[in-house]
């Protein structure tokens, strides 16, 4: 199943280390504990709002963005699949 | 404050009555209580990642193109205000 806290835990987390920051650095500039960011980061925790946008503040990344970012994400796995049958073959 | 759940929730709740659909009926079809879906939708409660999907698909709708819509909006009000100085006037 496609879970929200999933997609956002992994965008935050690719963001994070695009950065070179640690999870103790962003931790600490959000004011969040590190284990909250971690199991934000690993989907296994919802992020309120509220810390949701402590987090983005302290990634330098707007709220936008990273939804923007999730529903891209969100949208490839909701893709029905394709599947080619090749006619030639048949 | 921009808050993730203020704007999930309108957008819910904007989707829901479009439809011409009461809470009552998007509550029993997305199985949560209608006192959740109310609160979900008043922005006073965050929405699970599992019951978000159960609402969104009791409003035929996919979570991506939720999230979509709910970063345009936060994108909205996360802009900055522009401040459109009239120089003739000075």
């Amino acid at each position: 199943m496609t879970l929200l806290r999933t997609h956002l835990g992994s965008t935050l987390r690719a963001a994070r280390v695009a950065q070179g920051r640690t999870l103790r650095e962003v931790a600490k500039s959000a004011r969040v504990s590190l284990g909250y960011l971690s199991e934000v980061e690993r989907g296994q925790k919802e992020a309120s709002s509220e810390l949701l946008n402590s987090i983005c503040a302290a990634l330098e990344l707007t709220l936008a963005s990273v939804l923007t970012d999730v529903a891209h994400q969100i949208k490839v796995v909701e893709a029905p699949t394709l599947i080619v049958v090749d006619e030639a073959a048949a």
